[in-house]
């Protein structure tokens, strides 16, 4: 971290700041020019709060350099992570994974049914949510623990894994007895509460990026679980908010290489809620696979007309194999499996 | 709701779609012109999800009408709803309300300290963070549980009520036995299973805005809490994520006649999170109260620069009692005390 | 165009609007609610504005139908437009095209040897920037007129369509005589006179959408050309701005599938802009050509380290050879060459 | 300027590195640490552009401590500048300017009328759109020549100077001969030829803000007609694009006290646009004045419902009054006069 002292502030004052760094234990390098002088401080700075620094009024200008980021951290843990849920490997050089499903659970038919034309068509595991995030008191808020039950069943059918979202803490045992891939969703993001109770347990975590958040605020989420001592993250990008209006969310394929680049986690790519129309789907699904993703999360629903969530959204089996199908011949070009 | 269903969809199709909302309890009045087909929806359509209406092959496009929001909506309860907090009054023609205290409760000589500053210079409530968000695992994440000890203690010795931030229902019971303004921070703000376990509660909950929410959603997590039985909420606009730098969010002030129009409830401004300097405080206090606003929040650190958070935004005390003062010429301008 | 009336209108009120619409050649299908009056305009609605019949104290809502671009929606044209740069074509089924060159014209020798090497690594055009938008007057704006004439030395040594940047109406004709396609850069997206000024020659324009604009806004623009009656236009994704801090913009590929459905005209993705660094470029073209974009744009560099403007995002021609290579098998899956 | 160097770089690339800044007349203060090195850059550097900088593989991170703005910055030029606009001084402790006006010219009786009643009801001065920038090439483009025309014989009957949108270089010479103070637009605030070209003049400009610019891009802009020549820039906030969708855009009133830190020039507000209701400007207007603005400029029409463009946002003459007059009362509390 490098701070930059204001002009004509006299030296007792620097010092005396100097010390307050050293005595936290850093060590400081300090250099001086004609126009500003600047401290480096030299040790581990991902305790240290900007913010702070920045209001002492002796300093002008903080910068750092070393990310603010470890557990997470490709420069301290070069190989890539490979997460194993029930058997189904993602990450690394692993085929790339495809997850199918729809929105929400609406019965055990409805969802055994899925299950089973979504492992046909070729996805690795079973989407489905059983506790709904919504933004009215006054929708469908899911079926909650029957919904779990019938993920359950639907998985005993038909082998899959399952997934689903996580929304508080309460429901946490719940989860680790039944549910594979624990979902924490885009707008619980920063529930840094749910983050460190899902910290505390070794169930792998799907994280989904948050609607308006950073690549570094959504790593930072992820060093929260991993600090806990929950190493299994997978990170999903599900499109965040922009202006644009014709899309329900703007999908951010940029991610892809930049979280392979800074981390060693796998991520994965959820074209259903970025762009919030079948029709786009396939396109974002290909160009997710040519980017380098390692899985796919789609909504796929037999009845989307009469989805009780998000039909706008979400694929017919059928369609969604022909996805999976054009799928590979790129994961081929990219040198993956799919 | 309106919708229009798209051309050339034959008779029997259209009375199909209209029967299911009849069945669901809705009168549906037909229209046709010579390029679409319009269904109006009467009955009350909060329930219902303009997205899975809008996957149906046949609707070209769902116009709301009405809000989705009932219980906070200004047309179902013309006059203005007044929070009472532990005696002090916020809302309607009330005197507008100030709340000052640190980012951060640091000790019980800090709180103590800063709770008779703040009183001496007008404030009518303590604010103080025990439980904090942060962004990073690594940073200091509030004193906890003895940070609310130190809260009522501050009150105790200067009679002022305490506002602090709850972060999960874990700690709901502490929250309502010891402090009397329970604040729901802005990345909660879409924690729905946290709006549901404090609609059940009746101490009075101070609601901040999502950083990229808007106003419309931000109502809806005023109605979930209302929905769940608990009236007594206070909106607090604390500046939105926008492109610029210099501040650290983007204070929209336009919230103030806008959250009149819409609800009746009260609605107060932090300039501190929404500027993150302390030079800008006054300026936007003024323009706050000038706008209409029914109350401020304000950080104040009897020496920020050694503040364990935010110190750069924080006002002294001093400082903190000419904006009072200031601010109480302006409420007279638009007819209000303060 | 659908415009609900308020409740409680009075009926000659209500007919007096109708009137205003039919005197302006509309036929008005009026049909009425219990709790709302609706009109449904029948007739060309491009030329009305719905915020000024929002400003009418009768209306409640008003609904756009119809698309508000005629000559660029593809409902009026399904053919895909193919266009014709100096031989290179552009659209519809034709060869994805790669346009190769530095962000900045330096000096005669570095475009013409750049131009030898895109040409080499299999480009099929050349750009270069001669007049550059500049955030600060203090910087380099462009070798202006010579590096026009340095593009064009470039183009008669490798026969390579020259694109460059045009900035105001003051230089149409220098590029008209001199330039292929000329670029509209996304600063000057919504530069209304500079649009009428290009849609009244038969260049080809590459027409880049703005930092902040929705994908209408973008149409809207391109709207503007086609109606001076130049129809030889070509969109181009470059980025878009977000909250995002390790990218420059953030590239929004679901563009490709909706402009493919919404017009007829070509689309082609910039990732350099996009990115704003070399390293990510390789993951995003591939996954520009998975989506199904009808070309590249790319900056190239023989001396990155050394260049006068955007180094940092300048693949070196070695590599835009590699990147080439791999597209054109991922072309190949997507039923394209390249 | 700091620049950081990546770690382990050899000491003679680092001694070349920094001999390419010496040769650019720069003075090097280089500074070594255990995990960098550090070269203070000593001079003026805002010619210098960061990203070419940041490009060269040697270095790591590159940090601004000057402004980029010399001629607008307020560290150079402490005094306010006051800008005469035909007689009606703006900025400083100036009176608080307000001018008022229809969006657009419609007729020669519509601007003379309205003209004389924004005099009455206080206005300074009066504006008015004769060349109108609009999204669809459909819409209704402005009177152009006639509408200036109109303008000249608003202000001959009413003697208040005159403020009109120019658009491009081309009618610069018809702008300065008749028009008092010239608009550029927030879509052209990055249309660096137009500040070039007004740059060349000495008419007082009004600079608005673009739809998503950053404070600092906003200065640049105005320092691109200052480096030109033209010091009379006066800078117009008009609400900056967000997701909110109740306003037409967000109003920013923290740009008042931020523009008066960084720059020494006059800022105004826009509540119209911003807003785009005009029940929301009253509020605004006065939030503006206690915010520290030096002016206001409010769309003020005769008969808003049916004006020919933005008439939900306009005020009626007694309402405009009426803000006036509680505006001399907030005015006076901040020690200005209005």
């Amino acid at each position: 971290m490098i701070i930059t002292v204001k002009k004509g502030i006299p030296e007792e004052e620097v010092k005396k700041l100097v010390h307050t760094f050293e005595e936290r234990g850093f060590q400081v390098n300090d250099s001086q020019g004609t126009d500003y002088h600047i401290l480096g401080l030299i040790g581990d700075t991902t305790s240290l709060d900007e913010k702070i620094i920045q209001a002492n009024p002796l300093v002008s200008e903080v910068t750092r350099i070393a990310a603010p980021y470890k557990k997470a951290n490709r420069m301290f843990h070069p190989e890539d992570t490979v997460v194993d849920v029930a058997g189904v490997k993602i990450g690394g050089q692993e085929k790339i994974v495809v997850i199918g499903g729809p929105c929400s659970v609406e019965s055990r038919e409805q969802i055994c049914e899925i299950a089973k034309e979504v492992k046909a068509a070729g996805a690795d595991m079973l989407r489905g949510g059983a506790y709904k995030p919504r933004t009215s008191p006054y929708a469908f808020q899911g079926l909650e623990t029957e919904g779990i039950k019938d993920m359950v069943e639907a998985r005993r059918q038909t082998g899959l894994p399952i997934v689903s979202e996580l929304m508080d803490a309460e429901h946490i045992e719940e989860f680790v007895e039944h549910v594979d891939l624990i979902q924490i969703g885009a707008r619980n993001m920063q529930n840094f509460s749910l983050l460190k109770a899902v910290g505390k347990i070794q169930k792998p975590i799907l994280l989904k990026r948050g609607l308006s958040n950073t690549i570094e605020e959504w790593i930072m989420s992820a060093e929260y679980i991993m600090a806990g001592g929950n190493e299994n993250v997978i990170l999903c990008e599900r499109g965040i908010r922009t202006f644009e209006k014709y899309t329900r969310n703007t999908l951010d394929l940029s991610v892809v290489p930049i979280i392979k680049e800074k981390t060693h986690l796998p991520i994965i790519i959820d074209p259903s809620h970025a762009t919030g129309n079948w029709k786009w789907i396939e396109s974002m699904s290909l160009a997710a696979i040519a980017a380098g993703a390692d899985g796919l999360i789609v909504e796929v629903h037999n009845n989307p007309e009469a989805a009780w969530s998000d039909g706008a959204q979400s694929l017919k089996p059928e369609k969604f194999k022909q996805v999976i199908e054009k799928g590979r011949m790129i994961a081929q070009v990219v040198g993956r499996e799919m």
